[in-house]
């Protein structure tokens, strides 16, 4: 099942996919909908007796996340680029905090800024489905509700201004999300994904997702230790190699380029990076 | 004009300070009345016939802020402490972000959880009053709705395995905010305060908000230039010398251990360690 955010004239509605177009949902975005009590019965019915149908064409997509929830990332993650780079593999997941407002839509432009050092960073996110805390691997396994697509862009001179990477992660509307979430049921248990990066449409990042130090099972497991996590939560795996700042000279996104992001099965975002 | 939120039998009520007792508003807490058009008037009305009197002895403070908004800390922020340290004063402020979820109220226990380093951070707390957005220093200035006390109680292990700081400075109900809010009208411009923090009834820390780096009306322009900034979010300011992981040699908090934060003009926390 595919559950996406779209815009409408008033907001963002909640609406799952047919093979004719999408049927909108009672719910302000996809975190709305899946925190609600029954979701998958609601839907069922929607798709039973559509309210209305909205052709693919017509579907203006927005980040499947719009209200607030926590937004969490891991850095340091795709064993073969560690391993390339001749660091240690992790004992622990390094990781950060976006806030909501950071996230945009699959196709929506990002913009600069004050940067002048835009970078990318291709993501399979996870999206959290039930409460989770103190759960282990099992249990949070069982909570993916599915996965998506994130283009974790890095303001990296901001990033590196300080010794916490916060504010580089951080411009407003900076993270596109989607363009859809494909529930878990669609994929066999722990499925891995072939996850790329390009920009001005040259392919600049690849990797597995099987090379994970950290699974997205094993990030939720560590991150309910310390923290509650709701449905609608996400999770954001981490970036493989191939990133501006790892190259010789360094390479960054300016005003005109259009940096893409796809995943196996789940989709591609592609966004222009404007002033 | 003192601002508090406090546990009613349903959940959570703002409430205003008077010297006979609280006064109860029809807000979950200070950021949503924060966030309401005329508020100074609804409060203005609630005291000129009071629906409720709570007495001081019966007044329950949680955190001021319940529901949920940014919690944006600075590091690495009082210059006689830097200096002390023989480090350079920074050019741009350390940030890092704590999710709602981490605030507690003044009087409520922290769990140590699974931390054997539980560290103690007195802070001043600033709480935003209006939208920022690219604001100069005098905007930002201009929109502090108030003052609190904050201890950011910081759990080095967790926060030491990596890199960044937030799995840290992130355990659920581990950031003792309050115990209200101090209206900044109650202040002349830019003023300055005493920050002080305890352990077991003995003063470890100490320190002056005037020689913070970066004032709060810095905090808030330079971080309104990468997110906007909302009625009721919060930055913390830093903490003073004197925390546990600086002493000779480190000293934590253990379950047992009070400690104690207090902040001239706006009063104090003391939270238990408990397992």
């Amino acid at each position: 099942m595919k559950l996406a955010a779209l815009h409408t004239d008033g907001g963002t509605q909640a609406a799952v996919g047919t093979d004719s177009g999408w049927v909108p949902l009672p719910f302000a975005d996809v975190a709305e909908l899946l925190g609600a009590d029954g979701w998958k019965t609601i839907v069922a019915s929607a798709l039973d007796t559509p309210p209305e149908l909205i052709p693919d064409d017509d579907a203006k997509f927005t980040s499947i996340i719009t209200t607030e929830r926590k937004v969490i990332c891991c850095g340091l993650n795709y064993s073969d680029h560690i391993l390339e780079m001749g660091r240690d593999l992790p004992t622990h997941p390094t990781l950060f905090a976006k806030y909501t407002d950071t996230l945009t839509g699959p196709t929506d432009a990002v913009s600069a800024g004050a940067s002048e050092a835009v970078d990318w960073e291709a993501e399979l996110a996870v999206v959290v489905g039930a409460r989770l805390t103190q759960s282990d691997r099992e249990e949070a396994s069982s909570a993916i509700a599915g996965y998506c697509v994130a283009n974790d862009v890095s303001m990296r001179d901001w990033q590196k201004r300080t010794l916490q990477w916060f504010q580089g992660k951080n411009f407003t509307a900076s993270t596109p999300l989607g363009p859809w979430l494909t529930t878990a049921d669609e994929f066999g248990a722990d499925p891995h994904f072939t996850v790329e990066g390009w920009i001005n449409g040259e392919r600049v990042q690849y990797g597995d997702t099987a090379t994970l130090v950290f699974s997205p099972a094993d990030l939720l497991s560590y991150i309910s230790t310390f923290t509650l996590l709701r449905p609608g939560d996400v999770v954001l795996t981490g970036t493989p190699g191939g990133v501006g700042q790892g190259m010789q000279p360094p390479r960054f996104a300016t005003p005109g380029d259009r940096i893409r992001t796809s995943i196996s099965g789940l989709g591609t975002l592609e966004n222009a990076i404007t002033v």
